[in-house]
């Protein structure tokens, strides 16, 4: 059974409670779980982590090399300007894929320039919760 | 049972042919059968179409608006200029998924920007072949 | 009777039907028959010509060096790059008036700029189907 | 009887004094009796208005908001940097029309970009004295 | 007792009256009774000035080095290009403090960039009528 | 009472000790004692936090979501580039106060962009200590 | 005897008519039959092939990688934006020569940079017919 | 006797106040002095007039065209921005200096651009009263 | 004996492991003990400290003002956008050399800019290893 | 019998032996003996001279002026930034054509810009020795 | 008596010869004549020095240094880009003077930047050879 | 004994006299003994070498190409326009350490970038003098 983390950046605790209009009703709690749920159907073992802290991001990312078969990685708002999290990606040796929830390229411009679509596998945005269920399918074909 | 229709742009005829080590071995032939097969396991009906002319693309989009549940859009290199696409996309009323074989970001500069990601659905991208099948269950999600 | 060929570019065949809070509820069918009848009244006889191809506005530009007296255009999102079209507008020889319907300043930061106007003889914008009615009177002005 | 304020910026009191190849023969008198009596024939009372002052511009932009029906504005070099005249455009709630006579978009660079176009009803530029004419006939679509 | 001085530039006169959801439905004479009474509170007395002419915000800058201990300027739209309302308050030899009542880093890109702020003494924007409240406190804190 | 955090981040610690021409000689905990006891005044709890981790922040402002009527919030050089601070201040629903000690606009070219100030409430910047008590002020102002 | 395409794009057809101070007084036939005789001469079998589709083009550079040794490509105004036409010419394993009859780079700055450049092999610029005649002298050397 | 106008515009009436460091200590009545003694040497009839008024300083240029033999012009600030002013040098027929005390090159970035210079003669800047003197010398040259 | 901090940011716990192509083979413990013993050789007394989190990194250099003599700083990609650690480098009196292991200069665009040199003594960068005993070799000049 | 003078900049003496992946293996001799050789076929009398000296590129060009029919430039990297050597192509009254070995618009950013290109009669590249072979040839054509 | 160096670069040898339309009919020997002449009159020794190379312009302004009173440097198209030639300026401790006989904020856009304008004392520019006698005056003023 | 190169480009021979508060007080004379005495107690020979010639500075790093182990080079301002250079130091087979004796990151702007940084084998800058002596000491570890 394949291990996957999927890893959320800083805010992505509030996501349900935090502009519903963008990110959906569904709670951190209620995607987790679906998300799980999702892998298993999939014949994987996700491990869903989440942390406000770059450095605790690039801690995860190493340990995920030495533990982990993927890593699927909702970075935030880090995506746009963490050149350390984009060097960890581009260091550690299993495929990472890019995931957001919503379209970040219908958002302010800020939001159009990702610093780690570069050294990832691919990337998946604008699927609300579906996002995270596709990665893991992406996951699938990339370990096959 | 849905319909969608698979759109690709300019030189995607020559999958298989071209740059093999950037868009694999799988030729255009092979990847519109992989991908008229999983639409169906998706309980979908997919037809695909190629062109190398932006009109043609504008045309069937127009046309995809009342004869389609979805349309899955690879514009090739019209994704970096093609502002009459984004406006077909953004006049017609159906859900479009905009799609990649590459990873577009770890390639040249001018393929960083696209012109329509902010008037798609979402966007997937790097997955190869993969990259079709899982915008049909991306679709598949947006459907519901 | 002077002859003017009034040529429209990608997606305004589905005026009417697309974003009406922008383009209006009139149709395309409906502006045409506006357009035909208040160059009759001027005394001119109006072509409307409407297709997605920016080949197409090609050849009918040049088409009309040979057959028309003036030329309206409006190029669509066409406007923001083709200097296809550009090249052609300076090639032929009878007068050019640009023209759009909706304000393109007070939209996105792309259709601020237009790469034909510099070599057209005037632009009018912002006045819904009322702007090629006034572009009509232009031509006239141009004409004498 | 719909009033209209004809409001003409920077220089424009020394139009076919000044490089006649660009601006014309035609000097300003000449053209305020053009538009008075073209305005006449539209049902309109016009008020031409002459100013070297940004901030006269800008009173009287105030003064129309409450005297007139709507307004035809040439602000001259003003169009590409006073942001007040822009706050004045959009604090108004009478239609104001951008004119130019001369094609800005054949000129120097800094002649391109209009920071007034944005907060207008729309724009005519290129006609010559004409631009003023069709901007009264614009007027009249506009007040309808 | 200290004399302030509060200098308002173009359009200002029209708060209250113009987009009162940006600017509040204070009227400019509401505000400038606000501004009195709680200078007065302060200690201090200030005298409010409103001008739509840039030339005449500079003289009377020139005029409050000699006659007043300091000055809380809003400069509406001229903050953005006046630089030679910069030069004024750089020649001043008594504190400036720059106001907005919008928070001009929530508006129009144009409205990010203010030419003056470097010379003033300090900056206050985003809390409408309390702003200039806010600066008559600042001000009280500069003249200890 | 209204419950305030005034949140610091990172070197502001060593206020006092660090580059005093720019900051004053005032300690961290001068300034602190000064802040509360202005709060005291204004009839309000302040509780002061500083910490160097952008993480911590983020963690911070959630908690504040729940536990404080407003934030004060002097971000150090995050300022100019954190987007995790800028989403945790618009997923929070309390109004953020955006404080700068020295006159941002005053010194090197980086400081003059703050990537939060648009999703904050208001900016106060260049009073010194003093910014922190007006801060305190406009605060009483937004939750009246 | 090697088999030379030689394509032409937008507005290519009219020179002779258009334009002669930059494009000179040959007509496009008289420069089509100028090619032909002197790749005879070289020993070459050359066909001239004009349109103003890019989607033509692109075809037409598929149909070269099975049917020619080598082409000379003039893409008119799509050299400055048609990445499709980049593609192409990157896709076909025949060596493509970038050929211009006038000197782009003493022209409209627009026309400085072509993004055909870099996947041809070489280019030729700024000698009118002869550009073509040096072409098919280009292309002998690639070949041998 | 040519007559000369000594055109200065905004703070330029606070030399020898304003900032001695830059401007030296000169005051305003001094330099006009010397520069009215120095004109009557080189055979001149020289007017110092200084505004701090945009249009004050085009409405005046607008009267030099007609009454005097040539102008020599310190816009200060206005150098950077006024279009306006730009367009009412070039209307004018006579030959206009541009002149600047300090060496704007060796100040401020904004003060790097001059968007009057490309309409002027020529440009002298740098010499402190010395740049007036010279510029009398350069009229003289040029009415030769 | 003088006290070297010598101080990396994140991912560098993975040279030897990560990209040896570009990092070299040695482990990060090998580095560390060359570091040490060429210190000793120097008359110093180096510290490694390695972490992945920027706080830590500013709260480290804060410690060091008081604890050591000087730093030696590889801050990773932190480099290229850690505003925060620049602050943090100018406010402690240490002298801060910066050092890089790659030619951060032929590598990626983004490597090429650092935010923290202008605020070091000196940059080391390209000498693999051998960066940092060059470093411990300036930062003995540097503390005579 | 035509003089043509085949001008080299910096290290291009180095041919053969610098990176003959981008310029192949003949070396600066060969090369020499391969143009004088071509020349001579055309009727030309070529002389080669190279030098790493932006000063003595001018002097030979002026020197040219009077002495040769034409001239054969290769700037070597002096192309991407000497001014003073395009000043010196367009004070000379004879043809110059530009010559690079390489396609320089397939390599570093810097070198896709050349700074004389505007003042050249015309530009090959791209094509090894045999691009100066070409410009023998075109030099022909401009001399008819 | 004075010692002025009048310092010429990059082929202003050419002047008279070179395009008259800008540089005037006087030739470079004329021009020297008048140089001299004009200094005798102001009690100075003028010595005129012109080249085509960078290098010796610096090594002639470390010459002047030592043996000159003021230079007048006329950089010709090296204005535009030698920082070294900047360097040299702002070694030495004579003051430089800026000249050029073309108003080159008129020409093309790469002339309006001088990197050289900062380190100097003042700049002259625009009129003819006047331009240098202008300048000669101008260091009068400076070496009182 | 390895022989090493120190090549230094313009205005480095006025070290010593020129701008000591950037430079240091040593003279180019005390440098270059104690760069050569450095050499010596590393068991290598180094020759210095000064030029104020872009041209030289290339001619005598091709002949180090054949006759030196290394090269130490200082290229003074030339560091950040000489594109020449850097085709120079990529063209010799022998390492390049690119030396500054100022920390050119804390000075202009123009001064950030260094066109040769890229294809030296590493930079070390900041530490005056000591930088060539740290150098010489990075030479010897690229040499073993």
């Amino acid at each position: 059974m394949k291990k996957v983390l999927v890893l959320m950046g800083p805010n992505l605790n509030l996501t349900g409670k935090r502009q519903p209009q963008i990110y959906g009703a569904a709670t951190a709690d209620d995607i987790n779980a679906q998300i799980v749920a999702a892998a298993k159907e999939l014949g994987q073992s996700a491990e869903v982590f989440q942390t406000n802290h770059e450095g605790v991001l690039v801690d995860k990312l190493h340990w995920a090399a030495d533990n982990c078969d993927a890593v699927i990685l909702n970075a935030g708002a880090l995506t746009h300007y963490s050149f350390a999290l984009r060097d960890a990606v581009a260091a550690v040796n299993v495929p990472v894929v890019e995931v957001h929830m919503s379209n970040i390229y219908a958002r302010e411009e800020f939001r159009h320039t990702s610093v780690i679509s570069a050294v990832c596998a691919g990337t998946i945005c604008g699927f609300g919760v579906n996002s995270y269920i596709l990665a893991l399918n992406a996951v699938k074909g990339l370990l096959k």
